[in-house]
């Protein structure tokens, strides 16, 4: 048996971008249905998701066996949350509000095994589904994202980037927003806010490092895939829902 | 505090259609999203929807909370989920496979307390939700559907039709279609399909009973309700979930 | 390691009336909180209650661990959920709405093993539950209690009592009101629905079968046993915390 | 895409019997671990077994992914629980306590769609999971197994084999022997019960019917292999998990 | 659509104190029954209490639909667990076992979103709850109540009153008892803790600041409302159950 | 009533080892076969095991019904994740990747009530399972396991060991074994981590502290309580099915 590998990187080998899921409704059934879509790799986000860890087990396994890798966005950085995440089965770890160095550092060392790191051993349910050569491949195919969404993780950047072992940036526009004072939201046109958007980008691809960012709608995702973006989310379980529901009604009543 | 009502009754005496959801899908927060949209009703399948009975309880009361009608497709025309859809809120139950005048009997039964029907007594949760008025209004606020769905039910139509107490006809296109040699499917075009769905529209209505259809557009769904249909579901959760997700992924990779 | 009795029996044997807990509100929680206020059983009810078959399994374990009779109102006169609730573990089941000796007959062979019923093979939990002895002794200890809570029940009531192997008559006074024209409630005073309880009880009882009563209150529970009743439902976990609830609250604000 | 095939008939062609697994206990993880064992195909036990029809759902998603066919076996002959078996995904129904013609006529009337039976159309889960091909071949793919476990279903053995579109015979050795008087248990060695054994393989191999079994052992299982049974089922979940731990305690403690 | 507001803040700009309802166990359906209770706020217990996040979100719904206010004791001064009650939809936010000025700030913070503080945006279930004004209503409607409760607490009272955007103080008794070297308990006589409780209140006061307190009787918190308490619990839903259940078999067995 | 105690300490004061078992999957049904086997405890982990807090809640009660010690590790030295678990009744909480004195002692501070520690009061669930005993006996009855894991920890063993109120020491083999540089995995035979692991039994022992360890036999648990160990945890649920699943399909193959 081949040892597991994680997509994502290949799709960047080839040269494209990847595209990512995001999933903020609980519910197996709901990441059997957005998985079917096509996507890269899809997200189980359970910061501002309302999923619960009970449910991201029971989603993860559909999202794999649909050929898209599994990620999580978890709560926050700590390591019990980091952790649990992995030994589930996540290929790929976002973490929420990195502001240091120091921040970085923790989470990257919670994702990676010793001597890299310092996660703790037992991949119980991540060998059932990448199989026993998981334990070996690892710390070579999580992927530990670091958020950088407030004006002190600017300000930190280039100590956030100079962690060893971390695996991709990934920018959140309506954190970075109001921490700048602007109102929340995604897909900013603002100059100032491109131009930040624009720095994270060019600081980390510089430094070999894939970079994501959340956004609305698909064009604003392919224009920042053409700037160079890595990863890119698009829209969300709970948007595309309401939308259609909302749309339906209103076609009706027209 | 003034007695409960339930809602369709009052849009449908005032000449209009009424807009349904449909939920295919388990989970609280998939109810919560699409209700609101703005529907007059939104029904929890537990026939072919996967939600369960023990989710169907968690569902029914954010649609009751947004001021839509909460209903329920039982799974079969049993007694023990007839009663258990009731008592847990809802004022709709629509049972599928009604063949023949004593099965939309036993249904209608199982919907109305003595003396009019058989339904047991131990409302708990419907008092919580429509408050201690609801045990003299239920048998007047809950409205059986039987649907049609079958060329057999459409022998025995008027035997369906002349059920004391019935509350109004659902046609499933998808199984009225297979039943009849066609392709399982919604919004119909075939002339064949379209007078079957003629011909039992006109019959209840004749008989002072509102008839409802699944439909899977907008579009179908207004049609219907101006040749005279009162009660139209406009798609599902299910399927506004894969098309906003496969919409995004695929205009992204354009 | 002795083989496991249904301590209800020991309680007759001893002339004491039995004060059965009733649960209507699903939760392990709950479970374990009523118990402990020392019932001489406990019954989860399926039918009324909002508690699904998932939640029972759960709520029968502390019920046995507490040492009171863990009991099943179940849904309906239905093979499989009288089989799934003695397979979890009850050593009674309570079922609703029997009206005549063919349906009693149907009930009591799905909670008896061949050759006296049909109950199929597979006590995994209640062995796991009562010890390797269940399986000798299912017959012995297992009761069925029918409940007779029509006008057709009472015109049946013979042929009902004469069923082999039904453990118990079990009186629903609320359906048994609005079957013979009263409003639902429990605790009846009216001569006419005292007379249908003195009937079904003199009647059970002088076949040697206990009678049961569902009751709201302590005092009224406390008469039916001094007329003979031998399982007394005493309110149930619903009320006892609106009351409480509501007592609280309105107590603060006199 | 391909269309969809039933893998077991793959097996069946090669001259292969099955190994067929059993999950008596509820758990996502516990059928993502049982399934890693390599069976051919894994039946969550909905009769006996401890888990609900909500676990099911997330039980299937495993065992398929893991390229074993997905089973149920349902908790009665019920069109609803057959129904819902299937539009979870499942590909084979094992229905208990078949014992005449007609209820086998109905049981597989519940799997098929029409014209062939009278399945109600909404695979929505099937379609996920099988993909859109799963429409056409459903018909195809299904495999219903009529369970004979009692003196009455060998007596009508003829009838049930005789129904068009059965898809297997599967033997309950309990219940089959408790009919007959013996105490219940599998690996049955008894004369008496291995004729009856013998009888319903040899006459529904000569109708061309794939026949199956319980078993306790692996031994068991192959010598039932030999004699011409299609399905071996091995032991079950509970079993292994509790042979092991006690297993392990004991010899410890020596 | 009017902005949401926290009907606490309405309720003592009248002058009146709150009546808060504790929930200790787990299940919507429990709230669903104490919510009717009449009470102004309800707060589902993440420390003590044994509900789960999983619960809370489909407890919260509940309240907020019956009008009181939803309030959640987060299990610690984490800022998953605060920025997870907000975003459900919780009003209120009750932190555990503040000790320090620095402790405070850092739990005001997580309550509150830049620039007052560093809550992390994402309100998709509180946008669902109340309305699309919610996201500029936030940081006004939502009270962040820092527990005083023990010595180091009580050392550092005037530290954690001069943290901006405090919303409230909340006293546990039983925690500040055993941290002084009493027994637990609430309700306390003892001059020592009256002395303690009364600083408190005073001090609070003084700054502007509501108080409230655990309150086991409801003469009690009547007790502590006249000497200006604002939010006054009483009682919990285990031990309404509690003492339900077991009056009612005492008074029948007396 | 009898002052609840912790049956470990009585099998240790009769010289005794104790063997605990381990459950990695959620599932009440899970701990309720795996306690039969006879086990002096069981340990839900909530580290790498599947469980979450919700599903622990379930598997603790048929644990203590059983008769043996119930255990939880917690995913990681956290105060909410501690206290929730002595609140949900267990007896002992195995604390992982302790590194130093001060971790240690933070550790056992949310273990214990005033004055010893820090331990926040509500023992509401753990008084339903204990009695109303639990409240004086808890400091005396709740083992605190320090897990050393690491080469950190080992350097700083002495300053673990001297935490007051600490209860025992266990040895984590795999994460041992990578901190140190070789591959994971349980029942070392290395000489340099046998050296280690005397050191930790030898040191902790000296300080009258039992050591427990994770073992994968009954071989190495002998061996190792022979050596002086009181706690010896042997294979667990997951391996127990795996193992017994794929014996099953592989003996039937062969
Ligand atoms: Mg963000
Ligand atoms: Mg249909
Ligand atoms: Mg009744
Ligand atoms: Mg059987
Ligand atoms: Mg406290
Ligand atoms: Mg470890």
């Amino acid at each position: 048996m081949a040892a597991p590998v994680n997509r994502l990187r290949e799709i960047w080998a080839a040269g494209r971008p990847a595209a990512n899921a995001w999933l903020s409704l609980p519910g197996l059934l709901n990441a059997e249905v957005v998985v079917k879509g096509g996507w890269d790799s899809v997200t189980v986000d359970l910061q501002h998701g309302m999923a619960e860890p009970v449910e991201m087990l029971r989603m993860l396994a559909p999202i794999h066996a649909a050929g898209a890798v599994p990620m999580v966005r978890v709560p926050w950085n700590d390591p019990a949350a980091v952790m649990r995440a992995l030994d589930a089965g996540a290929l790929g770890v976002i973490c929420p509000m990195i502001e240091t160095g120091e921040e970085a550092a923790a989470f990257v060392a919670n994702c990676l095994y010793p001597p890299k790191g310092k996660r703790s051993w037992g991949p119980l349910r991540a060998n059932l589904m990448w199989g026993p050569g998981y334990s070996d491949a690892a710390n070579d195919i999580v992927v530990p994202w670091a958020m950088v969404e407030t004006s002190k993780a600017m300000a930190n950047l280039d100590a956030i980037l100079a962690t060893p072992g971390l695996g991709g940036i990934y920018i959140g526009p309506s954190d970075l927003s109001i921490s700048h004072g602007f109102k929340p939201g995604l897909d900013r046109q603002e100059p100032e806010m491109l131009e930040r958007i624009e720095t994270i980008l060019a600081t980390a691809t510089a430094k070999g490092l894939p970079v994501g960012i959340q956004c609305a709608t698909p064009d604003y995702a392919r224009g920042m895939a053409e700037r160079g973006m890595r990863l890119l989310t698009i829209g969300n379980d709970a948007g595309f829902l309401q939308a259609g529901a909302t749309a339906a009604v209103q076609a009706f009543r027209t």
